[in-house]
């Protein structure tokens, strides 16, 4: 394939699995956006003629990935503050869903991904609902979206439907456009059944058959908080015990939160390959929990790293979330090194692709979608700029730098953050947008 | 006295105990930079001729106070990134700091003051090495700062000299500048014994006499790593005791991390009315553990939030220490209400101010120097702007709001931050500065 952008950098980070620091380095991406080559400018091909060629003074990392996020959600940012999961859904979220309408579902889409892009965030698995609004929204900011629509049965939102009908319309959607569509593969299609407290085993059973039978995503809250789960417990041992009964586990499946499991329920993990979506801001906003990373990591279940909804965490910063969770690793074991700031950084990138189950986003390596986000160096953040030493820079990376040194953001080799702002979309009627949204549901 | 300046917004968070939230509302400040007044713009008094008024559009909340810094190791940031605290001091920092001169000091603290008011943090307590220039730094950037200068005997520090000439050096400037000093008091000195793995009992006892002779503040590192205070333990029982037996804890006592307290060390802490700067981030980075806020609180002992060096946290921002504050007592307790965002705020402002010992900052309220912070509300973090219910808009600005939404700071109402950058000084050159200095510490 012919390039036909070169993205060149003095560090790029390909996220490989030992974490690689290039030096003087190159992303070579062509026409359709794929990568075809990634190592140092010396052993760079010639570039063709007509081949963009774009010099950056910074570093290179993969675009992150957003393993569990409700972005519509914009609008309620801040509703309940103060109160645990189940208060925060029955009092102050789900009310307010109730008054959401179709429309609200893209506008909240808009501003998030807006949101998500300008910090480096290319990719986030969704699970709301109004999915074509949704995938609409995500084509016109130019991002990339693993969308799962919600599947539920919650007071006041049955104006949505029943989940045999929710469930249906994600098939019929799917079997009409594909698991995957749109340039670059941007959008891929899955199933969200929410929870088991939310839905009956059947319908947990009967959504997970529809999606094994069309190879997609099952996406879905599993042990969030002891309290919500306490009649799966009391009854089949666990949540996971209760998804293995019913045969729920035999695809592709990604467990959001997963906070609460015991020896037995890794083992069911590791038996069903089950991705873990780790959510500590939420888990710890909330009061839930804390996952055991760790424990999982060591056990090789695949792990990615989530924000949850912009109203519990408050923000869609997975940049947060790498550092939290590394925080938290680290007072478990009183160790220091228990997660370093690469491993920490792979989580967000090449982890966070593949617990999604994805092998072509996460890391920039041939073959893969060039998702990439250039992140300046020119702060307090990097006191020797990308003359640092590797553990140097990538500790000033992971711990120091905010999402606010992110500048520029490629999805699939198109441009769509450019010096901080997005290229498609305009921000201030995005926000403008949401604001309006916020304020008729509180009226 | 006469209003020279009133700053006059939609939202005004005195900070006062119950933490309100005033509408429409005015800060009064007299030409010393004091606040005469705070409320309401309806019952504000008729402004003079001559007085500036300046309208915002979003919040103003009291400077933050950063209860426990080391500011001038900026050019050290990311050094031993995933190492614990002693391999960390004696691997990576001391050794870098033997190759530290007079001036560093300056031109560290003046980027880490520049960073610090950008965010919209006032006033650190800083403990650190040739205090004059850090004094100067602060004096120069605008901020606010209480300077222990460091006394220790360290590897490789000794050319900074015996732990009697750093003590009696920091008396000397006492007795001749007196406590406080510079324009609007911005300068307060104090005694800064490192610890008690670093300097004899008896040096401890003897700094600590200094300090209660002159009303001065000592503060000292305590029981920040198992490991570190182990031999004071195994002799004293603890450091607190240790501190108690050799007659340390009659003054004013600021005890930096404080994470490893039994109940009677709490009680000894209650007993002196001894002071904690609560240092989560750095506290789990660096695997030491996590102070018993919630016991600390709950016991009445003051606690303030501090950010530690920007070489072990890897930054300055102390709204971060807010949210893992907030975070980790959530998670300890199994309750999201357990630290709320208004709690939560106070100890960066109110309570931070009074575990230093001061009454004169940390909230707006007459008779407090005016170190006021405007936080702008035009961001996705503040879906209603400021229209939300006070609930909701206490959320956004603690969870959702970056220290990138601050625009203007003022400190004793001299305009120090302006539309984002400081007003008196050169960034891109106190940068430029630290990364010269960066370079010379690596080769």
């Amino acid at each position: 394939m012919l390039v036909s952008l070169r993205l060149k950098a003095p560090v790029v980070l390909p996220c490989d699995p030992a974490c690689s620091v290039l030096r003087d380095a190159v992303v070579d991406i062509d026409a359709d956006g794929r990568i075809v080559h990634c190592g140092p400018s010396e052993d760079a091909p010639e570039l063709p003629a007509g081949a963009q060629l774009r010099e950056l003074t910074g570093i290179l990392v993969p675009g992150l990935v957003n393993t569990h996020a409700h972005t519509p959600m914009m609008p309620l940012r801040g509703l309940g503050g103060d109160l645990p999961l189940m208060r925060w859904l029955t009092e102050a979220i789900w009310p307010s869903e109730a008054k959401m309408i179709d429309r609200d579902s893209y506008d909240g889409m808009l501003l998030g991904s807006v949101e998500m892009l300008r910090a480096g965030v290319t990719t986030s698995v969704e699970m709301f609902f109004h999915g074509e609004h949704m995938a609409q929204a995500v084509l016109d900011t130019g991002g990339r979206v693993v969308l799962t629509p919600g599947i539920l049965s919650a007071p006041g939102l049955e104006r949505l439907g029943t989940w045999q009908q929710l469930a249906e319309h994600t098939t019929r959607w799917i079997d009409t456009d594909g698991l995957r569509f749109g340039p670059g593969d941007r959008i891929e299609l899955g199933y969200g059944p929410h929870s088991a407290y939310t839905l009956p085993p059947e319908a947990i059973a009967e959504i997970s058959r529809m999606a094994r039978d069309r190879g997609a995503l099952m996406h879905i809250h599993v042990a969030e908080t002891l309290a919500e789960d306490a009649k799966q417990r009391e009854e089949h041992g666990s949540v996971p015990r209760l998804l293995e009964k019913i045969g729920a586990l035999g695809g592709r499946v990604l467990a959001a939160h997963s906070v609460h499991l015991s020896d037995s329920d890794i083992e069911i993990f590791q038996r069903y390959d089950i991705a873990v979506a780790h959510c500590p801001n939420s888990n710890a906003k909330l009061a839930s929990g804390t996952a055991r990373l760790l424990d999982l990591l060591g056990g090789n279940v695949r792990v990615g790293l989530g924000t949850d909804g912009p109203a519990s965490n408050d923000d869609l910063d997975v940049w947060d979330e790498v550092r939290l969770a590394a925080l938290l690793a680290r007072l478990d074991r009183g160790d220091a090194a228990a997660l370093t700031a690469p491993r920490a950084l792979l989580l967000a990138t090449r982890d966070g692709a593949a617990a999604v189950g994805r092998d072509d986003i996460g890391a920039l390596e041939p073959g893969r979608w060039a998702d990439v986000v250039h992140v300046d160096v020119d702060s307090p953040a990097f006191p020797r700029g990308t003359d640092a030493p590797d553990v140097q820079l990538l500790s000033n990376l992971v711990w120091s730098a905010a999402a606010s040194q992110v500048t520029d953001v490629w999805v699939a080799g198109q441009h769509v953050i450019g010096d901080r702002e997005p290229t498609r979309v305009d921000r201030a009627k995005a926000q403008a947008e949401v604001r309006r949204i916020a304020e008729r549901i509180a009226s």
